[in-house]
């Protein structure tokens, strides 16, 4: 974390454990939960309590919140307010992020319009295109540079994060431009792996990937004997435990 | 798996194990990586090295992999073209799925022109909307129908899965029309929970997750001490080991 520069604990030779991906990404599926429950007028919720909602044991949760702290109280679980402020803090969005997009087709025009970025703290600050008829437009209240203003905007509005939605053709240079600007994480729509310095965090969105999922589950749901396939898919025995 | 009803093993009473979601989800990118190493003109793989392009230990993908059965060759690792044929047939892309997606917007005009569907094996075959001026209109060679004939085209066209790309306040009201078209699995763009039977499979998409694990990439950065950030970052010490 942030402030974990300070943290005298980083003065000890032992090595840091490291936080797998996947207990990241569980910590956006806590947070939606949490946030529900609060709109829902929950003020506490038990690690069963949040499990159950996601699918997952009451040990799963309480060893991924384990990787950042300690946040249940004994006989309360945790109280969902004071969650969400953390698992916020962790993810970085305690604070909102100013985000670029490049790319104002109509996936950029999809992704400006789109609410769930604004809620989680991500507003998107300005958009990039060459187009001469897009460029100089204002699309969901956002104005569209020509890509040339790229380092120039990025650096006026202190953005960090960009969001790549170009053609596959043209992600690349795009990418390359982003990191001279300064950029320092990419979420790439484009279905082209990035070459980028190791300074730089990329994100890729397949989106295919949640549509084999969905195959996954259709497809195997003949042998799922329980209402939970939702979380997981029961297969035909073998030799093996699940994790 | 689909063949798994006529399999002896499952008249034993021996309860079925279960396949976690993440292991699903890692089959898709397993699937990609092995896709990319044969266009490379690579013939074999070892786990070791698929781990390795991924950020995974060998010991996870031959964890993953025996959920489904035995696919390496002692000496030799696991021959591309066979995994990749044999992961598509655990996934389901082993055939192509005629697709349906219900809004044709701007995120459902994008997603009309996504070529990874098409690459994974994923057709849209039909688009529908409500909209008098997009009715009617052939998009990137998709014919968008009024929504009212949703059951009869659904029908015709035998679809089993379907993509709500439609605000959230329509959402609901389209599922519960997928529900009774007798669409099996929906893809969800729509930031809404939705209701379902639980015969109809949902995968939601959470744009928001994307930028969330970025900007928790970003913000620790700081701390990360290896290359391997992608995969993993590394936070100042605590108790708890990794998983």
């Amino acid at each position: 974390m942030k402030n974990g520069r300070n943290n005298p604990a980083k003065q000890s030779a032992a090595p840091e454990p490291a936080v797998p991906k996947a207990v990241v990404s569980r910590l956006s599926l806590y947070l939606r939960e949490l946030q529900r429950l609060i709109r829902d007028g929950r003020a506490t919720v038990s690690s069963h309590q949040l499990g159950r909602l996601l699918g997952f044991t009451d040990a799963q949760v309480r060893k991924d919140l384990a990787y950042f702290g300690q946040f249940g109280y004994p006989g309360i679980g945790y109280r969902c307010e004071e969650l969400v402020a953390a698992v916020r803090k962790i993810l970085g969005t305690h604070e909102r992020w100013p985000v670029a997009i490049v790319g104002a087709g109509n996936l950029g025009r999809a992704l400006l319009g789109y609410k769930g970025f604004t809620q989680q703290g991500f507003n998107i600050v300005a958009a990039f295109d060459i187009e001469p008829a897009t460029v100089g437009q204002s699309i969901e209240g956002v104005r569209v540079y020509h890509a040339s203003r790229l380092s120039e905007v990025v650096a006026e509005n202190k953005i960090r994060l960009a969001i790549v939605a170009v053609p596959a053709p043209a992600a690349q240079g795009v990418a390359d431009k982003l990191v001279a600007a300064g950029i320092e994480g990419i979420l790439n729509f484009a279905p082209v792996t990035l070459s980028l310095p190791p300074t730089v965090s990329m994100v890729g969105v397949d989106l295919a990937i949640e549509l084999e999922q969905l195959s996954f589950s259709v497809t195997n749901r003949g042998d799922a004997k329980e209402p939970d396939a939702k979380e997981t898919v029961r297969l035909p025995t073998r030799s093996h435990r699940s994790a």
